[in-house]
């Protein structure tokens, strides 16, 4: 079946160009030396997760404990969770996966490394605790190198856990600032007597200058796979490399410079990420998303110089291409324009 | 179990605020003469919908068929679909659901009736079609009353549909425009002999102004039973009518000033409506949610007098509450601060 069968709004994915895509990022992390432990935040799917590691990844990235557990019911074995995980709840799930698989986690805050240290107390199979460092980005992380110490010290120093090194997210377009605060945290740590034995960073629109990264010896991109219109606007792809796109369908033809799909915010999100308009229509390069309702999309059509009609579909790269796959319960996988493969997003929805 | 014990991210509803929604916007629509069919793209909920009707609505408006399917088998037997069914996919659907229940559409197009026309034939059981008229909102709709008076014909003169009369989504804050453009449209229409069974116009914003809907006989809001940040700032509702909130968990405190909940866009939205910042939050009046990354909401306290610590659970009055029931698989009612149940979301992520 040819993609422009599919009911729409539907979720397009070229697998051809993902396969470029990680086939590239896997080539320039193998050149620079560096670990690949991509993010399944962008795809949500054991399919692309298990081919990653085919590829040569060491394992995955996941942003939650609901990730986590979809990953490792899927079969994979070693997951980095990057965020901090806090209360009862969910500390009693990350030590059910710690039985399973290998899983290690961050922690930026000693409130943060004594809930882990409660939970985790068997010395013989310690939990992986990273450190997670602001090195720019202004979210998560220690502010100092100073306080990267005294966390990874805490972490050391308590029985069921293990310090697993340093761990940023950094600001898009700074990766020599990120690589510079970790070389300081990296010295100061093994002046004290701490080795470090891993350093993971992060963020597609960076990937290709990962030899900037520095002291790190791991990077976890998630976008790059699918590839959106921030990273073309960023200068990290093309939009022929962009492997996702929304399909919709003109339905309105209010006004002759105005076309309004089925696909609005629930559809593409509400992202901006700085950039102007919520989207890049392939068949109509010329036209401009101005604005979204749940789900309606209004664009401009009055540049194009022929516009589409009422009926007609159209695919849309979105601003974004993560929170569009979390807003879909399946995504069709396509190559050459046929419909290969409908899959669910296993880990859409992970919220906890 | 009180609230604060539910694992986070999680909505919470307050059962005694949204019944006090729904009871007077109905007390509203009693008084002004006009019948309620409230849109459930709210809530997303059979229960809501049933309760909804209960308390007098006419029956219930959805955006899609997705959501008109789980609530036919809900029970809910009047159904509107303010959206043009475009395609054989959804004609047929739409087909099926004609057979079980009363469902209404609306149309903006001649293709769009052409459409609706080939696939409703049988006179005996006719399909009602509202005409769609963009009264100023600028998204879907006729320009002209002309327009909406060409596709009344052509409704009418289709043996298997018949004209159920006209609709629009106004444009917030502008709810006279809308009627003169409705009373100029009917007026013209009955010189020309065709009946206007039904105005239907909608939209929270202007809800406490039901009469300023001149001739319309129907409204359609969606929001008011749980309300929002964007309706209050509107002036709509106050905070303490919001029966929605996003319970989250403090999981950082970068600095003095920075607080980061486990509350990002995957669970607010990015919708802004035009307001500064990203939500509300209930314990913290002066924090502010200045940036929203997937999993992340980065927290500005340093205006408050006391900041939240590293695992404490606040709740967030979201800007739209919409776009956030449909992130979300399942919602946790509460009364008094105690959980009574939780539902899962029915409707959720019926893109199509």
């Amino acid at each position: 079946m040819r993609y422009t069968a599919i009911d729409t709004p539907a979720v397009l994915i070229d697998l051809d160009k993902a396969e470029a895509n990680l086939a590239k990022a896997q080539a320039f992390a193998d050149a620079a030396g560096i670990a690949l432990r991509p993010h399944i935040k962008t795809h949500k799917l054991p399919y692309f997760a298990r081919r990653q590691v085919e590829l040569g990844a060491v394992g995955i990235t996941v942003q939650k404990l609901g990730e986590a557990e979809v990953m490792a019911e899927a079969g994979l074995t070693d997951i980095l969770l990057t965020f901090n995980i806090i209360g009862a709840a969910k500390l009693s799930r990350l030590k059910a996966l710690h039985q399973r698989i290998t899983i290690s986690v961050v922690a930026d805050s000693l409130e943060c490394i004594e809930g882990l240290a409660m939970t985790f107390t068997d010395p013989s199979r310690p939990l992986g605790v990273f450190v997670e460092c602001d090195t720019g980005m202004g979210r998560c992380g220690v502010q100092l190198p100073d306080d990267a110490l005294v966390l990874a010290r805490a972490i050391a120093g308590s029985r069921g856990l293990f310090f697993a090194g340093l761990m940023t997210y950094p600001a898009a377009g700074k990766p020599k600032l990120a690589a510079e605060w970790l070389a300081q945290a990296k010295a100061l740590l093994e002046r004290n007597g701490i080795a470090v034995p891993a350093i993971t960073t992060g963020g597609t629109p960076d990937i290709w200058k990962m030899k900037d990264a520095g002291v790190a010896t791991e990077y976890r991109p998630g976008t790059y796979i699918y590839m959106d219109r921030s990273q073309v606007v960023s200068g990290a792809a093309r939009f022929e490399d962009c492997a996702l796109t929304v399909l919709a369908t003109v339905v309105s033809r209010p006004t002759p410079g105005k076309a309004i799909a089925d696909a609005g915010s629930k559809a593409l999100t509400s992202d901006l990420l700085g950039l102007q308009g919520h989207g890049y229509v392939v068949e109509y390069p010329d036209a401009r998303i101005t604005g979204l309702s749940e789900e309606h999309g209004t664009i401009d059509v009055s540049a194009c110089p022929v516009a589409p009609a009422i009926g007609e579909v159209i695919r849309i790269v979105p601003n974004h291409c993560c929170p569009v796959t979390n807003l879909f319960d399946d995504v069709h996988l396509i190559r050459n324009d046929e419909l290969i493969e409908t899959l669910p997003v296993a880990a859409r929805g992970k919220v906890r």
